[in-house]
This record gives structure tokens, sequence and C-alpha cells, in this order.
């Protein structure tokens, strides 16, 4: 799907091998547990990591139920330092007895084929939970995987945390800061699994920017909230979430310290890349053959504005009629009105739109009179957007999601094994 | 399906006829509008009138967009009082510019037919929400309508309210109050329409017990939060939600005006009605091919219990196990887990149960072995209980759902017409 731009930001190749001094790899170790339906071979172990020793931050799931990973990586980059990570699917390594240990050993097991720190190592896990990871297949593998290591490994490691995902999610911009070249890139993991169970998501970001680790945690904690946790699949927050940003800090910029001008281009690129990281997975969201966006404007506030526009888009209903195509706007406004946040019903607007043409559907509160042949035209193109003005305030908030289908259904109606 | 048992309480047949002095019908007055598929003729305009002049209470959705019906009955119902109730399906009457001058419209026909006022009429709609209400078709089938009045006339009603619902929904039960035998009765309509558009709910119950219109207020809201307020088909709150209940009082009970044990018997009654009736509608919700419940104890608070339990049952990954038959307790653990109330997630326990047996799947927040073989017998049953305890508070709620089907996904996603 094409990339949505970002004022200043050059979009490049090379996923987390974009950004100088980073190498990748991704192997097929063999995690598969008995009895898996498992058809297609793909890796399941993927590694990356940085020359020298980076700044690093993360943000991490709110579930109560957290994977042992996050647990670890929690303590490892308790320093605001790290070099590498480690990272396996097929299995989540969540509410198991011995899921702390076998996460530290993962770290142990990297450290030593890297002869680094293991608290230089952050690991993730997505898949089943509830089954004990087998660490052997693990313990087998990390030689080859680090010995595959390559500045051109991205394609590999992106398709070892890949799961029931249709397309590679990764993406990688550049920049100027302070007249330096700096280069940011990101992979992300969608929502489905060998074994469907959680919507887990994992992202992991490279930068050979130079920036505090202080700011980077601020940078990333700012940036999710519009744009990770502005999308749904299907409102079921996993276990295993995590983004993790590596700094290594090679591009030679003057060190981002301030919150200054150097500090909003950062997070600018960070926004590029986990914007239309964002847009990817809620692309290929389980089942979904559309992306759904959702744009509300005139909100009192912006938070206001995110509760409405995430209401549609999570809206079961709303999702089944894009499916249908179906330019069913009741349901649209409907899904505003219970968005939990004041506003005046009698001042909503609604308009739906595509790369073929926009039609108003809503006035006031109320219908309009539009062309359902125009709709059906508009809604037969794979990415919609839903626009929402609800007043005259200066809140506005965009939110992603997909439609609602058979595959989805299927897709995780299917046994585990 | 099986009705559930409460104490004190006798079933009985005859729905909304079943209290002393009601009288209903339902008509075809061909309501459905042009390129309407309407496949299957069936009523869609209906009656219940009380012999005298009731108690009435009412309560609404919370959706910010309000059918105009809803204002409309608001207003009539403002001095406590009501002597019948006028409702139609196909189209909500809802977002329409002339939306409030119909309903009234729909009052003052029925009104003149009955020879009451107006002021007692509450009147209700389901449908297609933003379509003009076209009203000569009530109109031209008010006489009929009214002149085809009988005592033991729910089944036609109840057909008349019925959408995309695949069962009649209705129960009847009578109470002791001092030594005089009282019956309360009830019909809802479940989540569906002829062109599914929203999970509108409308629920009608007509008692001879004598209570004031405060009372009867009130027991109505107590009970509405433990019964109709916890199911969740889908997420989707409609605009046209609306319980209500006349009270005609000609029982020859001691009138029930103060919060004593008559009060507390009434309540209980309005509870045996109301929860079968929400068990109905989760069990018929669109595309279901089970009924899910689930009970949560040891929470702080029974709101916290609420909370999780609603979490459980509105998560889409496990509604989809449930379709798909599949101990996936790592999908509840998780909906547990982002259920947003305080509690410790390693005191979590979850058991699977039906009428097969009950399995525990997980204990302290972690998974214990079961028989999958088991697992599978007990899931193949179409009332599946899942009981979580959360700790060792006093706080317990109970919520219904269904499962996430090929056929939910089908009805909404068909176009509208």
């Amino acid at each position: 799907m094409k990339l949505r731009e970002v004022d200043g930001m050059t979009f490049v190749e090379g996923g987390v091998c974009a950004a100088k001094g980073f190498r990748a790899n991704g192997i097929q170790c063999g995690l598969a547990h008995a009895g898996a339906s498992v058809t297609k071979k793909k890796n399941d172990l993927a590694l990356i990591v940085a020359d020298k020793e980076c700044t690093a931050a993360a943000v991490y799931t709110t579930n109560k139920v957290k994977g042992a990973p996050i647990l670890v990586t929690k303590e490892h980059i308790a320093d605001g330092k790290a070099r590498a990570v480690i990272v396996n699917s097929v299995n989540a390594n969540t509410c198991n007895a011995d899921g702390v240990e076998k996460a530290q050993k993962m770290c142990q097991l990297a450290a030593a084929q890297l002869g680094i720190s293991e608290n230089d190592v952050i690991v993730a896990s997505t898949g089943v939970i509830g089954q004990v990871l087998p660490i052997e297949p693990i313990a087998n593998g990390m030689k080859s995987l680090a010995e595959g290591l390559t500045y051109d490994g991205n394609p590999r490691a992106v398709e070892a945390i890949m799961t029931t995902d249709t397309a590679v999610k990764e993406v990688a911009v550049q920049f100027d800061l302070g007249g330096k070249t700096c280069t940011m890139g990101g992979m992300l993991k969608g929502s489905g699994m060998i074994h469907p169970n959680m919507a887990t998501t994992l992202t992991f970001i490279t930068t050979d920017a130079d920036i505090s680790a202080e700011l980077l945690q601020r940078a990333l904690s700012d940036t999710v909230k519009v744009t990770l946790n502005r999308v749904s699949v299907d409102g079921d927050t996993s276990t295993n979430d995590m983004v993790c940003v590596l700094a290594a800090g090679t591009a030679g910029n003057k060190p981002v310290t301030h919150e200054d001008a150097d500090f909003e281009k950062f997070e600018n690129a960070l926004y590029a890349v986990m914007m239309n990281l964002a847009r990817m997975m809620a692309r290929d969201g389980e089942g979904a053959t559309k992306l759904i966006e959702c744009a509300v404007t005139g909100a009192d506030t912006e938070k206001s504005a995110e509760i409405i526009a995430k209401s549609v888009i999570t809206s079961s209903l709303f999702k089944a009629a894009m499916f249908g195509e179906d330019a069913n706007w009741g349901r649209i406004l409907c899904a505003v009105g219970y968005a939990d946040t004041d506003f005046d019903i009698n001042k909503v607007g609604v308009h739906i739109c595509s790369a073929k043409g926009d039609i108003e559907v809503c006035r006031n509160g109320a219908g309009v009179d539009f062309s359902e042949e125009k709709a059906k035209e508009i809604l037969g193109e794979d990415e919609i957007l839903i626009k929402v003005s609800v007043g005259s305030g200066k809140g506005s908030a965009v939110a992603w999601g997909c439609d609602l289908t058979y595959d989805y259904v299927k897709i995780n109606g299917d046994y585990r094994s």
C-alpha cells in the first residue's frame, strides 16, 4: 500500500537496517509445537544488533497479564541503554511458571554469542499464550542466527516476527538534523498468528540519530499515543505488545538533549515511521479487505476527537457494513452517538471518501440525499476515509481500523491445534 | 431455550397479555420501503392496551442520537401514567427532520381509535435510521389493529416487533404479594433487522400489580442494570433502545408504596422477566450459535465484577473461539487482563462449563493441564458458562453474550437494499 507522506521526510529502503550500524537476521529455529498445523515454513527467530551501545526506550501493553519477556526487557533497559533485540514468534512465553527464566535465557544466549552483556538485550515473544516455551530450538539456532547477521538482513528478520500477516510491514525515513542526514527505520508484526490467539503487536525501531535516553522515551511515549494506540483490529489489547527504539547516535548530529526544533524533527520522523506502520497494521488486520481511517475534527479537545474516532472504527456493525461496501451512515452516526465524550449531536456531519471521491451523507445530525451509486463506487476502494465533524472546536484526531469479514471469524474460530 | 428459575416465581404463558386486563394485537401494515428485499411477510405494527390507566416507567438508550419516538414517549410518561403502546418495526424514525411529528402522529392515531388521550400512549420504532417514516400505512392500518385487540393477542404483537430475530422472546411469571396472585409478562426484540442496522432492543412489560409510579421507576432502573445492561451482542449501543413497564394495579394487592418486602418481591418478578429476556436476546444475537454467560466472583465490588464479565463477553477473539468450540483460555485471561478495574491478575482462576461438565483451565493466572477432549465436549453445547474468580472479595456479576460467527458478518455486511 502507498506510504503516507510527512513533511521533511524521505522514504528509503532497509527497514530496521536502514540506519547506519544495524545488522539483522532471521532464521527458522523450529518453535512450532507438537500438533501445530504449520503448513508454511517461515522464520520464527530474529536478531537485531547495533555496532555500538544505543540509547533505548520502550512502551508496553497496559494489559494486567504481561508476557514474561516484557518483565525482563523492562529490567534490561532501566538504564536507558541496549544493543540488541532477540524476538521469537509462535509462542508468547506468557502465563508460564518458567516464563521469566526462559526470557532471561534467551537474552543470555544472544549475549554470549554476540559477546555483549545480557543486560543490553531486549527480548520479545509473540504467539500462543500458556504453553511452555521450548528453549532448545532457540539455543541450537543462536549461533547461526548471530553468524548470519548482515547490514541488509531486515527481510529475514521481519519474516521471523510475522504470523498470519499477509504482508511485510517495514518503513524507513531520512531526515535532516542540523545539516546531518539521519535515518530511522522500523518493523512491525500485525494481528494474527500461526495459531491465532492475540492481536499481539511488536514494533522495533532503529535510528542512527543522537538523542538522550530521556528524550527518546518522551518522543516514543508521545508518538505511540497518536499512532499505534489509534489502531484497533478487534478491540483486544494483547498481553505482549511492545514497541522499542534503539538510537545509535552515529549520524553525527548535535545530540538532542532539549525539547527544541531538532527534537520536534526527531519526533516527526518517529511519527512518519509509526504512523505508516500503524496504517499497514490496520490494513492487514486479521481477515481485513480494507483499511478504514476515521478523521474527526471540530471537537472540544484532541482527546474527545480520539474517543469519537475510535468509537467509529471499533464498531462491529460499521466494520461489517464496510466489508459489504454499504454506505450505511446510520451506523457511523450511532457509533459517534455512543462515544463517551461531550458534543452536540445536532452539529455532527459525516463524509464518506476514498480515491474515488467524497460524498456528504449526514449534516447536522440528519441524513442528506446522496447517490447510492456514487457511494458504492467510493466504497469499492480498499482505503476508506470517514470524515466526521462534530462542531467548531480545535480538537482533531485520526484512528485506523479495518473491516470485519468472514475471514476474521475463520482465522479466530479455527481450533488451535 | 430453558427458562432460568427464580425463587418464588412460577412461569406462565401469555407474554404481555399474561397479566389481567391487557389486550394486544399485531398486523402487517406495509412499512417495507421501496427497494427493500423483504422476502418474509411479517407483522410490522403492534398495539398493547390496558383496560384502565396504568402507572408507567421507562428507561432509554444512553446514545446521544435518540430516536424521535423516545423524545415523544418521555413527554407522554412524564406524569407516570400511560395506557397503550404503539410500536412499529422496519423503520426506526430516527435522524429524520420530521421524526417527532411522525411519532406524535402515531400516538394521535392510536389514541383516536382507542378513545383515550394521546398523552397516555407510549410510542416506539425500530429499523433503518435516517429514512423518512411513511405514516400512511400506519394510519390506514390503525382501525383494524385496534379492532383486532384480544386478551391473547401477544403472539401477533411480538411478531410485529421481531426483525431478524429467529425466535419469539416473551416470558411471564406469577408471584404472590400479600396473598394476592400478581402476574407480570414481557416481550423483547432481539438484535437484527429486516434491513440489519442497529442492535436495537425494545422491551415492553405489563403487570396487574399495584405499585406507585415512583417505585415502579426505581424497580425498573435497578433491574435494567443487572439484566439488559449486562448483555452485549456486538458492543453497539443503539439509538432506539427502550424498556417500559405498565402496571395496571388490578391484582388487588396492597399498593406497593415503600421499599418493603413487597417491593423486593416485585423487583424479583421484574428480574425474573428481564433476566430471562436478556438471556434470550443474547442467545439469539445476530448470527449466534451459542449463549455465552460469564459469571465473575471474588471481585472487590459488584461494579468491578461487572466490568470484568463484560470485558470477556465482548471480546471478539474470545467470541470467535467460542464459535470454533476452542478452549482457548488465553483469550479469556487476556480479556480479564484488560478490564479497566483493579484486581490481582495472579489470583485469577477460570473454569469452562456447560451441561456436559466443568473444567478448570487456569489457576492463579497460569494455565493448568486439562483434557482438550473433555473441553471440546463441553464447548459442543449451545449454552456455555465461563466462571472467573478474581480474588476473595464479595463482588460478583453475570453478563451474557454470544459467539461471533460467519452469519454475523453476513447479516451485517449485506447491502441495505
